[in-house]
């Protein structure tokens, strides 16, 4: 059970790229990063594109004037002058300038905390891993909805068997606050998201999915897709060629199969992300509006539902715990517990213990290609015409 | 409200195929049938393959022994020579047999209420139809979960525009009882229906999914599909080439998209249908396991569960209310509200009034048609590799 | 499972008094008795004050005309003179009539099914008792939710020790439709229930909590109530002394307590009864207005949901199946399983088939009887300045 | 919406007493204050009675090694002779304890927040809070479940008449932990818990029922208890006279009733505290297990429920709100939210600014005082045979 006390040997020297005073993930960033107090310390930051902006609000947080630069490569030019620099940079800047920051910073000796999705292209993330591994450097990808415990839980279960055969994979990210024009005319957060410019190729599939697409590869580690059909709308014509809905059919190498539905324009809803995984024997189901709970219905038996924080519950997801069971842990309980793992993380790196890492599971660059992956295909089949495509 | 009073004139008399004592829809049909012996009364019947057997059947539910005939076709004969012979006559048996049982008791005369899928294919239905044209008679179909109340209500918000325009439908009618082979080893009901020879070209498409389906046409006149493109999976092997799970997705000619989820191997699941209808203000959500209620989730407002019985509903939902709001109406109630419409539909076409018929809106022979077209274009799509195909 | 046939040699000829047109309740009693035909036949009845209107009501149901009675006198007399009269006859009026039709019906030889509660009088329930057991009949009272199976699956769960000790017992029956007082100036029905001279001594308590009382005595069989307090309200000033809310604390015997809250001005809520029992180990809940599910809850395992008609329930709760797992069952199906209850019964009592009666658990007139002493005590108490009293 | 930037000039220098490794309530505290490390600053503490044990936990939470101190005697001497001594401390020992600390915290010129309840007696709070006057030092209570949005949303809707005249106020607290002697057995904080000496004169009363209490009379400042009855349960022998389950009744001197279920027996249940508030036209329903959510439920319209995060909330509800709507506020988060007022509440004692506390609403000593009142009470009612008393 967490309660604050350290898990690495001094707290990291921490700075933000993005995720200024209008923006809703970075604060998600800090209360994650920040939590204890004992894994990070925000010490730097290019917080805001208008320089002043960014200084009135890093001050505002506590970072020293000095050290609220006007843009992330003064940042790492000045930091890297420092003997207190900073060690690792989140980047929650717009898509279109995932990739060249992020190479800057690794290129400027740092370990990077990048939103999803990742880049543009499956190229771009190879070329940045191959510079991560050569930098001996984490690149950590801010899937945060991953950090729930119960998706622990299932990935225990079904690594033990309980849900027999996996043979469906049921995942669902709807809302609808974009169902009319109004979202991107009264929202700069949604303006770039529907920009192909800066959004990348797609909307709802880059910035809905890739979170629910990592919880089930989270979960279910050993299941690959072979081929994928998407299909996808764009029911405020101003938006295409980027999607406000879509639906995907997947086929898995081990002969299951999914289906995933992506939406920003299903009116009223307030249910978020559900992860159905359907086995021979049982399934489990998890949905993040409650994230407290996980659904396990056996066949001709009584559904269950298990609760967090329980002590029937594996040791990965109590490993996590911070309130006890009864006690709501919501999203920023979530993101604290992956940025805890980032931090983790860079210190195994640093200290060369490789061996540790490989076992370690968290959103790590793999996780963000794979996202990368996900989109480029979906994107495939879409403009083929909504086909069956291989997925490469 | 109805409260048993008489609707048309006198009961009509009524007799059933099939639906004997191992079958578990028979009682469905007669709960529904016979709800307040105002509409129908049971007189004769052809219970059972096993004419013993149906005999011994038919005189333990009242039947006069003479009454419970050996076969359908005997029973017609028999009938035909009475002055109280039956008028209408429920086939409740496998679906092989259909298409001929239907065709013999129109020529004999007969008003025929059905189980669903009709047919095997679509010109089967459009003969029957004639036929039933030519003799003047009503072919219902047994869409039994369509007598839902909320389902009348969810047609009456969305004529009104509550949802604004039409954009998504999704269907889900899972369940796991089908899990494992078992599943037709120790039921003789499971073991025809897996059997293409009886049960037609599908097996959960046509006895699942034509509810659902029907379902969203009942609330959706004015939709019809453009295109559709189906997936489906034998997960237990011996079923092959009929499936126990199948992802379809829909194409609509107003733009509007959908997706159906079907399975009996949705392991653990006893929430069975769920319809969620999306439009660019709104959606409404019906699951047939808590009939009671509906749904109703305006983008921006607080979510509302409409209930059941409550005045604020359509007349349209209030006329087939039977106990009251707070209490809860079942299957066996749906079963009593379609029943009691075909009653009043038979007599309607007794009497010649066609222009009532036009409006009545009840599962009729065009109903039964459009599940046969949704299973033949689902199959289509299928055996052409899951590829989209025109709904013809 | 039940499928209709018969379970007693041959329907018992039943005649109504009350429940006419304008009555809610009337149905719930034909819906259930004639359900599938061949438990009871309406041949007779005295539906309604207004003669004319009742004579019109019962022939709209198929009543002859000449056995639709202007009142009960006429109609005991008359059937009396028929081979083929009544045996049996329910008793749907407002509850100031209940004791002295009884007492008639008892007279004129018959069985009688009574509405709750029963009579204002413990002494009068005894009177009645020791008249019906000198008669040989059946007095059966109409607790219609006590049908529903789950509540046997719960009374055998606990039978079997699944709870372990049991320590508390919560009662609820609330709804809101009398937040006002236009709930009495619009609603005969309603009118007469705030009415003490023809309500009897409470308003909710007789009306609401009969019910759930009973099923709590029906699940808990060997618990016996030691003192009460009840504490009662008349939110509508015009209502008074008759209650519109109260809340009930329990001591039982065997050291458990319990508390109860009734009301018909709990405004909105829509959820109606709840029982919640729980033991030293494991706690079970069931809610009416969700009849097809049992939570079972054990202290420090995953919350358990059982659903009706699956496998793993108690003979007891499968016996009265109908439709089958997936399917809900509704009120009217749980009314169908207590009528076909007390013609069973009532068959065993014609036959002198005492031994079976006394293991047949069905509410009979000693559950009509507790019913009465919760009236009268709570009365008590309330009465005391809601006191503690012990419960007589 | 908060995002972390500072609401205070600068972040408070802040200690904790007790609240060590071994206290799952320490974290709280802790997640609550540090969430943004704009309001307090960690600086030293007196964690554990075993010192050495304190020395490893205050280091390992980033504590300077010399103000991890042994007791909080010393703690306080210390601290007073430096320049960048503590200002506020935060108690969260044992019950028995907090009243010579919080006494002696004020002597030295500290602010105090303190865990619930405050203390054995009424006098000693009154004391206090003179004391805590003449010393213009802010005493905090931590309510924490209070800082949730949507009970602010709740005490808006009633303060606006949307319930119209509140009639019933029903309060649950319950849980299944303590169902067996092993609770206190093997953990030491449930140990103390059943112990008068250190918890005082209840249990689950004083444990449990103060945060819903409080909750209660946040959403409705102007309903007063008149009179009281409580009747309470020592299921586990040995607890006695602590109570592990208690039934508590209130009448309001508006005329309105409510009931509390109070309970550590209340086996399996994972749902927590609910609080329902009845009026003349709705109610509004909230579970802590689900803080996003507010149901609102309007006599004879559809039921709505409220999300958190959403933009037709009343202002005071959205003030607080962090992450958006659709994503999960826990816990964690309600703790800092009423942290972040503790920390607005000092800094204007700090300058004088009465005014601005007048009307600003957080559980302060008047809040802790309201909870030793209802343990009070409670228990006096429990002692004269659960009989009404009134509310002193």
């Amino acid at each position: 059970m967490l309660n604050g006390e350290k898990k690495i040997k001094r707290p990291l020297r921490w700075a933000m790229i993005g995720g200024g005073r209008t923006s809703q993930v970075g604060y998600k960033h800090r209360s994650g990063a920040l939590r204890d107090n004992t894994a990070f310390q925000l010490v730097a930051g290019a917080f805001d594109i208008d320089a002043q902006r960014g200084l009135a609000f890093g001050t505002n947080l506590g970072v020293a004037a000095d050290r609220c630069y006007p843009d992330y490569k003064i940042m790492f030019a000045a930091e890297a002058g420092r003997t207190d620099g900073i060690e690792v940079v989140s980047i929650a800047t717009p898509n279109g300038t995932h990739y060249e920051i992020c190479k800057a910073a690794l290129e400027a000796g740092l370990h990077v905390i990048c939103e999803k999705p990742l880049f543009f292209q499956v190229e771009q993330v190879q070329e940045i891993k191959r510079l991560s591994e050569q930098k001996k450097k984490i690149v950590g990808v801010t899937y945060g909805f991953s950090g729930y415990q119960m998706l622990r839980q299932a990935r225990h279960m079904i690594e033990s068997g309980d849900l027999g055969d996996i043979r469906m994979v049921n995942l669902r990210y709807t809302h609808g606050f974009s169902s009319t024009e109004d979202a991107e005319k009264y929202s700069d957060a949604q303006k770039w998201r529907v920009n192909p410019q800066i959004a990348g190729p797609t909307f709802v599939i880059g910035d809905l999915s890739t979170h629910t697409y990592y919880m089930s590869q989270l979960i279910l580690p050993k299941l690959k897709i072979k081929s994928v059909l998407c299909d996808r709308q764009s029911f405020i014509p101003s938006r295409a060629p980027l999607e406000d809905n879509a639906y995907i059919l997947m086929h898995y190498d081990n002969g299951a199969v999914g289906s995933a539905w992506i939406s920003s324009v299903d009116a009223g809803h307030m249910g978020s992300q559900t992860i159905r995984i359907t086995g021979s024997k049982a399934s489990i189901e998890f949905t993040d509006i409650n994230p407290t709970q996980l659904l396990y219905e056996v066949q001709g038996k009584p559904n269950q539902t298990l609760y967090r924080g329980m002590d029937y519950l594996d040791e990965t997801a109590l490993a996590d715990e911070r309130l006890g069971a009864l006690h709501v842990e919501g999203l920023s309980d979530a993101w604290a517990n992956i940025y805890l793992k980032f931090a983790v993380a860079i210190e195994a790196k640093n200290e060369g213990r490789e061996d540790f890492l490989e076992d370690f599971v968290f959103p790590d660059i793999n996780a963000g290609l794979e996202g990368v992956r996900w989109i480029t295909n979906c994107v495939r089949s879409s403009e083929q015409g909504s086909v069956w495509v291989d997925f490469k």
